[in-house]
């Protein structure tokens, strides 16, 4: 594949992406059907932060930043970066000046898999970053990549526009045609939720709300009140 | 093994339960002579919980969250839910609405060798995990597992009703028979920690509250002011 | 290597070692050219720590820390206790005992390859450790080691009285020599930084900033508005 | 997404595919612009293997293989089966019984993002598989997936119908369209290889052969005969 | 735990034990319920040994062989020696001395959760090791640990006389009691595979042998041509 | 540290290298004082190479390997290229043309704390690689780096002219000045260890033969017919 930057992206509608932010990535995968999740090595560099956006994608080479330069200008307000690596590296490929010009720009977060730096920084400025290590590692800046290109990033697949969701669980990637109807299922979901969370507080129990116990017991299972009397 | 849910645990005297939980991991572990540790890749969701409490164990299957659901049940006030897989997994097995249930019924902790989701919700409810991995991939309820058998859990073998204590250094299993002895001891450690405490603090050094210098020598150590002169 | 103590240590200027502090680990390492990192699994017990010190080191066997009592007596105020271990482990060979014992000799932190315990008090006490994994496993005082020899920690070499600079992006090391200079040339980097974040900040892209459009269309880079136009 | 198997695959030119496989995985790899590769964890369980075929694509649930059984039924002689799982997982989700299956069919390989069991029937057979992990752990047959939808197997992005290379460097995906041009590129770069090969067996250098001491002279390499004159 | 050497240990029937090894992991596993597997970190030396024996057990100190050679003088012919450690490690604890030992008093393998070395002599000698890496590095002998006491290894609860099955798949551990029972069970599932197996290769389905189509389309499988029809 | 290329290396002598090779890694490790081992990442990419020779070493930036090119000219017949990184790669830096080259030059073997391809050719070649990883993933060359300084290569500190030892048990690095004085002691201890083999064989115990019974008695260490007598 030549190295290219695409400039055309579509975004899903603002008012879908916010609302797959509230409901956060745990709600947003279930009403995926248990797909679109990064690897679980994908973790926050600082607790709390629960944003979603739409992806401008980087294909990047190992211990190479130079895309990422090239992609600020592709990224508008409400974006989140997404970096790909061609091969395993933990390098520190972005610190706080890239996030200061991302935060010039409107961009909501960057989902890296690879390594970040500044973290301290990044903290105190509010950007948030989901990575796969922190690594004060620099990178050099003399190899192609792309923009805007279908990536894999920490094993999902991610094309420029789809909705990346992230919070203290981990990332999903939401595909923009899917957004809208994902968001209502999620708020379903949601709503569904309160009511069990509700009677479960009151102290009734999942085997009686799930109607389980007669599945569990089809399936074979036995109480006994000692091992030996299995 | 079929599967089996078994009814009756015998649990540990309350005191000496709490007796552990005030003593941390690293003291009850060096009270049992080093043993008893779960595996380093233990770690709390949020850092400062310390907590101890009678095991409910259940054996599951990878993916498939069905007997955490059968456990809550065997739950009591004072409880910590212990989970071992048949294989590794990372998946988000444990969630809000299941923290829920057992802060509802009285349960202190979970101590998952896989994976939890919601763990904003569950810091907010201030309820402690344990956990190899934290995900938000869903998991299915299809295949049996046991509750209250005997599992290997993250390295560290669990009988139900063994005391799980559990704090920033990670996991440790009190078997229920050794517990008394074991709380004993801690208190003793600690007692005796504190004196040196105050010693260290005041400057002395460990070489002579210890008595080491002699059989460091008697060892063959030998001190020189330059490597060449080595 | 007969196991040795070695006594004098030759320490960097203090306000060298202060003025590295202040830069921070990616400035130094960046100062440095792009050296001198230890792996990025060594990670602070808490956020927000930054510190630098003079080197002691020890070389320890693994599952062992009877040299870190030795190697306290070498600690002078300002000192960083860097520990090697001969093999892989993550025992916890370092508590709240010997952090007492060292922040009575004005030692400023721990770095080390291994496991460190009692991460509370260590938190609550603001004596900031680098480790490579939290374990309460206890260790045995059985086998010498050596003291102030030169040891690789992380994959870091690092010499009795090199700099070592700590903060939430790692740990790096300056060779003693090197660290007027690598301190002076860090400075210039942060002042040159300075601006930059300014012109960012206000919307100023990178790639014009650092006039990167030209090499880029020289190495091949092409945009297109989609990628059927590639 | 729903679960789904779609039933009309579209496959590469026989040729070009046994062109591909003679060439290999590393000369294929750079042929399509260091692009395609699975993750390195990705193994032979035999050396010597060195297949290709067109992929046939499994989505399956970790720990559960029902979707294999149905993806035999899909395959023709020259498929690779390539099996993604939606999360981590190193169960043996397959064994010498499927793969007499999958032989019978004329599939000549599997590349499989988990655990793979039997390997010395599999040996024996000649019956190559690429997998992330070796394990006896059985699997369940329980909860749907789909067959032949676009997959992510060990970080790399799998279409059915994509020509599937492996041999013990590794697995690479050739997307369909491009198959043809890459195995010309990848001729090309045989030949060209074969030349240099000689020059280098007969002692010339690198250096001469890609004329690269001029532009590391231009970079600022320095020859000089002890680091004390660098 | 006080360190102990206990001298009685109870064996299986010798008939049963060389019925277990003829079977293999894989079905010994299976005949098990699918329980039994220490991790798949375990890996033989060298590929084609395929053993059963009765367990002797050790729990040794990270770095330290010291209690390998006192389990030496437990072991009997038909034994297999399986070693725990307190903490992780990939010391090499065992050489070819050690195996000479061993193979004069007729052991049959060595299961490890650390380090083996002397790996060109150990396959020279026949004497399979399952293990956890392969490491050159010495330990002490300084630290008392107990032989024929139950322990965890790799992740599986083993006792004193428990049949070890290892081969190509990793190890598995049938509890003596239930070894008569397991080795029926492996028994018949080796012949019911058998028939399978020939109408495999003949080319019918497992989706028909096992009578999958109807449970597949009940549980909502849909076959369609494109995924467009999805 | 600006990148330089040292032409002037000191070699240990070749009778000693010799002898070292014939030893093998476990044995000189244990002759050192068991220290100067690589990580047990480090694998051979086929069994049954074991060489030694004078190290020649490279300094590279992760993914490059324009170095390697230049160290190729610095080597001379029994030499070992050693290759270290700057931060962690798996990217596959050297295949057969590199290896072509080496051999011309009567280059032993090469040491790589990354990935390395070809390797089916390089089997056929018999050029043996230690390496951490194999991988198709091609690399650029647009950095520079060092040839002939001090590396840190897989935890191990190598300086240009150390013997490097290297079996199927891993890779141990002897400073040359060192060389001859390990060389006679690891000679010492194969004579020592024939004679306990035979011992051994023979069914004497190595409790006996290294009188163990009585310091193992004054640790306390008790031998008992059953646990419950413990």
């Amino acid at each position: 594949m030549k190295p290219v930057v695409v400039t055309r992206v579509e975004r899903a509608d603002p008012a879908v992406v916010a609302a797959l932010a509230g409901q956060g990535v745990s709600t947003v995968h279930e009403a995926m059907g248990r797909i679109g999740l990064t690897k679980p090595w994908m973790r926050p560099i600082y607790p709390g932060a629960q944003v979603a956006g739409s992806a401008i994608t980087v294909l990047a080479q190992p211990g190479d930043n130079w895309m990422l330069h090239v992609a600020v200008e592709q990224c508008r307000p409400g974006d989140v970066l997404v970096v790909a690596v061609t091969a395993d590296s933990t390098d520190g490929m972005f610190g706080d000046l890239l996030a200061t010009s991302l935060q010039a720009r409107g961009v909501v977060a960057l989902v890296i898999d690879a390594g970040v730096r500044d973290v301290a920084s990044l903290t105190q400025m509010r950007f948030p970053v989901w990575s796969k290590a922190i690594s004060a590692k620099g990178t050099v800046k003399a190899t192609l990549g792309s923009v805007n290109v279908p990536v894999v990033c920490a094993g999902a697949l991610v094309h420029p526009g789809d909705v990346v969701v992230a919070d203290d669980d981990g990332v999903v990637i939401v595909p923009r045609r899917d957004a809208a109807r994902v968001a209502e299922a999620g708020a379903q979901r949601v709503a569904n939720e309160e009511g069990k969370r509700k009677r479960l507080a009151a102290g009734e129990l999942g085997l009686d709300i799930y109607g389980m116990r007669e599945p569990l017991a089809k399936a074979g299972l036995r109480y006994v009140e000692t091992l030996d009397d299995a």
